[in-house]
């Protein structure tokens, strides 16, 4: 059986408070018609501060794709090992245990990928499987949580180590000022995270089912526009609503497993924004207290991408609320709209593992 | 048993002979040091002619990444459903009976990736789970049978489609010419390929082992260098001779099969260049002509990254020479320095799918 062990996290240095955000915003567009409403916005999103990989000044200037790319590679080669060693420290495993690395990151691209990397450095095993998912965005936090799960339902005995490694600063683009755009800026941050999956043991959330649902002809509401000065982030402002379409698929997969998606125990959803979590809870008639974890990752470091998921569990996980039986569920959302959704219950390893 | 079916494959309007790609080498690079190196690694590749999405004037004027990537979303969309519509039709299935759709190309770029769009246009259910990957190069055409493997083991009545599409024209740089850089712009082709992985029944390659191997410290000779001007190939001169590392992993894997890997009844390899299929022939124990499905893809179309594996399998479905318990091979090469590697058994459905 998966299970799905304790997160590690690492948050970078450099921290923008919600206060700096809007007077930067002030400061930067003070002529722009819609600036009122894009300090609403980023006033409601609830995010206190972010952390970033570098100082905000050095973020503002966009020094080209190129030095992006450099910034990108130094910087998840600087940070990523840490995080990976605690998340295998957690799930008491080493390097040679594991078989498969899933490494999602939407916000910078290397060829190969940092897996190539990360198994000569830290000594995994030249035969460990290699899958890196740049193309879900927030939703690949859960999509890695699911090809996890599937990887360790085709062989029991596996161990998976999952790495979301989110630079969303990289992504700044200063030339793009619509309302989407400027809210962004003061929505996304950086943060990565890493966690096992085990096939045999560990404590936390055995993975049940998962599965995936995609609201029909929204795939553009969330999008890069891949340019020459690098990604774009493109929100439409229907976003926000897309709790609604996707609640229906949350309870149907969990009717699928014979449970009542109102009725679980616990809830790690991504927190793409203050709505998402408001609309889930009305929707789905869930307290709006079960969201704690997810609200918690916005308010203190913001939208930090596909990290948004494994960084909530790390707090449940903390909080040491779940118990043996307790059932739950997982959900990334990301561009698409796809929701990557799954199921499982809390799960204690007797013989080993530390919680 | 999760069972390949016959790959279907779209190659572009645009041909451009080995003799054109010469002159046109001697015309632009007429006072290059090495010119008569490039030449002659170009001539050796094999390659008589390749095909392209665009004429090769369009190709040679780098209209930014901007444009490319308009491009590569405009042929890509109006390219692509046709291949995946045959491969369907092949495997004698319908949209709605595909559980997973994974999407290979590394040489453009779209957040969301084209699965999105796909299952919104040709009718492919909500719950589709997507897996694009863009960061395995030439590997990813084995990783994808190789996930999709894994899947059908996780979930035995699940069906698969994978699609490859590779514009490797889209990546032409004009300011590269380093002798790597001449070579890979006389190598590369573009073309299309997808195919189905059957959970039940279905005609093909019944797939039964994969694996993958890394050779350790290699992971800068195949790399992008992701620019304002989009991806760069980078080729580092030692990559001709990776077989002979790579060998001893192919031959540990058929071996775990309890096979010999030098004994099989047929070999689907990555044909990113001539020296492959040579070197693989002697350090296996090989005959030549096991390759020619493979050296045929690399004749007519070049090295066409992630879609060569599934063209060349196209190639064996057609000479009908495979017979039901053949025992073959399938590996895809690429960046890392990375192999993907399935093993299986030929097998024919009785009941219906025709081969």
């Amino acid at each position: 059986m998966a299970v799905l062990c304790k997160p590690a996290i690492a948050i970078p240095e450099h921290v923008i408070t919600n206060e700096e955000t809007l007077e930067l915003a002030r400061r930067l567009h003070h002529d722009h018609p819609q600036l009122d409403l894009a300090l609403s916005l980023i006033e409601n999103t609830g995010v206190q501060k972010r952390h970033l990989i570098q100082p905000i000044d050095e973020v503002l200037k966009h020094p080209g794709l190129d030095a992006r790319s450099a910034v990108y590679e130094t910087e998840s080669k600087a940070r990523v090992p840490k995080v990976v060693q605690r998340a295998l420290d957690q799930a008491q495993l080493e390097p040679p245990e594991i078989d498969l690395i899933i490494y999602v990151s939407c916000t910078g691209f290397m060829m190969p990928s940092l897996t190539a990397w990360l198994i000569n450095t830290m000594g995994f095993k030249s035969q460990t499987r290699q899958l890196p998912i740049a193309q879900l965005g927030c939703a690949a936090g859960g999509a890695a949580v699911n090809r996890a799960h599937d990887f360790c339902t085709a062989y029991p005995d596996a161990n998976v180590l999952i790495v979301a490694c989110e630079f969303c600063s990289l992504c700044y683009q200063p030339g793009d000022i619509g309302v989407g755009s400027l809210l962004s800026n003061g929505l996304f941050g950086d943060g990565i995270a890493a966690a096992v999956v085990r096939g045999n043991g560990g404590t936390g959330m055995r993975l049940e089912r998962n599965g995936s649902y995609l609201i029909p002809h929204t795939e553009d509401w969330i999008s890069y526009a891949v340019r020459s000065t690098g990604f774009h982030f493109q929100l439409d402002k229907r976003v926000p609503k897309t709790m609604e379409p996707l609640s229906p698929a949350l309870r149907a997969l969990a009717e699928e497993h014979q449970w009542n998606v109102g009725k679980l125990d616990f809830y790690i959803v991504h927190a793409g924004g203050p709505r998402i979590l408001d609309d889930l809870s009305r929707c789905l008639d869930i307290p709006p207290e079960a969201f704690r974890f997810s609200r918690a990752t916005l308010t203190e470091y913001g939208n930090i991408a596909s990290a948004v998921v494994l960084d909530a569990l790390g707090r449940m996980f903390d909080e040491q609320s779940a118990l043996e039986g307790h059932q739950g569920l997982i959900a990334g959302f990301g561009p698409g709209i796809t929701a990557e959704i799954a199921l499982g219950t809390w799960a204690t390893d007797r013989e080993g593992s530390a919680a």
